[in-house]
């Protein structure tokens, strides 16, 4: 039984997302059909859309913060039934068999995971593609249940953005007494300051230019210090547990470095490439401090984040939109401004 | 009653060691006089002497793994006995009331330790002189006790080299099955082989020349990988726990970072400077790696180090030498040629 699928696609490096038609695999044992409701739109989607990263294969149909409800299960699987409210996020797939994978951490798993889109499945070869579209068929694994109570549409970006901040925010121990800060206030950052307030922590935003005290403060954080006010920098020196740093561009960590607590870790989870300027090692010799990344997160650990935010009432702030708005939604993203993530309804590909 | 003590000053900064004649302070009612019997030269007394570090004040007697026997312990004392082997490392005090000397990290101590050698007492504003002399009164707080059965001579360098090492060990929880790395086999680097393999670790040392196996097996290496070497490297991708840098200049990270394992830590304790070439943070991100420092160690930890050496017949390899050698040690090990730290007598100072 061939699965056609409609979703909307880039045709290649430069031209507009425009509809594309394409088959989903038949179901496998242990897979999960899922009817897309929702689709978050993250930055990495137009990166990988534009090729910034290298590996582009066009067609692409790209989005990995997927919310939808299972329309059928394989004969083996167990633990998802028709009608569930369900989650996909980054990875539909990894080896399962390394010691990342027996750990729980899929996202670091040695034979490489399989991404959401533009990757190739393990088992049959054919190319992923991700939630800009009508279905997607997941193995069981890979699939996480939505609680009850949270707006579906406002908890697709929980998985990307969500666990994105999350696993550090648990792998540093973050809890009640922390002293955690934020760089950035995007779609990560965003998620980031709700989080780490929801975990008990005393949160700071760090922001390169005034005006975003009111949305940081609602947001959960404490205080917002201006990142280029020598003054408020230096009133925070030596203060933070852990920094989550979100700027998905290369910046000087130093300054931030500077405002970590003994022992403190700044950790990287939006940048990937040469730290320039370079980072000074005094500071982190004479403080135990560290400079660390973090990649998305696991399986269990981004079920155990939809859990945590179902009892706190936690989603992402979104703006809905149409399908047929991506492209100008990828131009408003380029220029920040969204407040904080777009997501689409999918329904609106089928209309 | 002044106590005149004689010692080895740097009298300026390009001028070689010499006798000097200068006056420790009376005992306080919580001092501990020591009369010293040996002291470990470390890299840092050439760096200090020279002025390197740009904080230099002749003269300046260094000296800060010293080993000597109790002659006499003020009216408060009570941990320590007229005849004990005792010991002094990096420092002599610390603010003891912020948080890092609250919880035994007075290396870190918030308001500035007082270093051994080339400070200044805190108390009474005297320039705090070290081990290359006859004697060194220092408050109990910074005492720690020489378990028996321990070369009084060969255990000097303990107080640096090999709390510097130790504290990483313990502090990123190295034990049975961690598997850890060694970079540079100097004064650092061969405490930190003995010490891991101690603790359980598998041991390997990065060098960047062979020739080095046979010592580093000795030393309690499992395995040497030399650095040069792209298919050594290649064979150790991912692997290592737990690495300690303990090379003391301007160095390529990354190399190194691409052998850590997931969740793996490399620590710097040699160097001070610019991370140059650029680290790059994608490994950091894509396996949850981070590259931290350390430095020295608290004064509880470092008994706890002692202790563990006395259990385990754990000593430096050392070349004993005479006081009146030191200058042409200096120029020995800046050619690194020294099996693996120089220890002067100071018997020879008496004669």
């Amino acid at each position: 039984m061939v699965m056609n699928v409609r979703g909307y696609a880039a045709h290649s490096v430069d031209s507009p997302l425009g509809l594309f038609s394409f088959v989903r695999r038949d179901p496998r044992a242990n897979d999960v059909v899922i009817e897309i409701l929702y689709a978050g739109v993250c930055h990495s989607d137009i990166h990988n859309v534009r090729n910034d990263w290298g590996n582009a294969k066009h067609p692409m149909v790209p989005g990995h913060e997927i919310i939808g409800r299972v329309t059928a299960v394989g004969a083996e699987v167990t633990r998802f039934q028709v009608g569930d409210a369900v989650g996909v996020g980054c990875m539909v797939d990894s080896c399962q068999h390394c010691k990342a994978c027996a750990g729980g951490l899929e996202q670091y798993c040695e034979n490489g995971n399989t991404l959401t889109y533009n990757d190739v499945d393990r088992h049959d070869g054919m190319t992923t593609h991700g939630g800009y579209s009508e279905r997607i068929v997941v193995s069981d694994r890979f699939v996480v249940k939505v609680p009850q109570g949270l707006d579906l549409a406002a908890a697709a970006p929980l998985l990307c953005a969500g666990i994105t901040t999350w696993s550090p925010l648990r792998h540093w121990k973050v809890g009640p007494g922390s002293k955690v800060a934020v760089v950035g206030l995007g779609g990560l950052g965003h998620m980031a300051l709700k989080l780490a307030k929801a975990l008990g922590a005393d949160v700071t935003l760090f922001s390169r230019s005034p005006g975003k005290e009111d949305d940081a403060r609602r947001l959960g954080a404490d205080r917002v210090v201006i990142s280029t006010d020598a003054t408020q920098m230096q009133a925070v020196q030596g203060h933070f547990d852990l920094i989550i740093d979100t700027v998905p561009y290369v910046h000087d960590v130093n300054p931030y470095v500077a405002t970590l607590a003994l022992s403190g870790n700044l950790v990287l989870v939006g940048y990937l490439g040469p730290l320039e300027p370079a980072v000074n090692s005094a500071p982190l010799v004479l403080g135990r401090k560290s400079v660390a990344g973090s990649v998305i997160g696991g399986i269990a650990e981004t079920q155990e984040m939809l859990d945590f935010c179902g009892q706190h009432g936690i989603t992402s702030d979104i703006e809905l939109i149409r399908m047929q708005e991506i492209n100008e939604a990828y131009e408003r993203m380029l220029q920040s401004d969204v407040k904080y993530r777009f997501v689409i309804d999918i329904a609106s590909l089928r209309a």
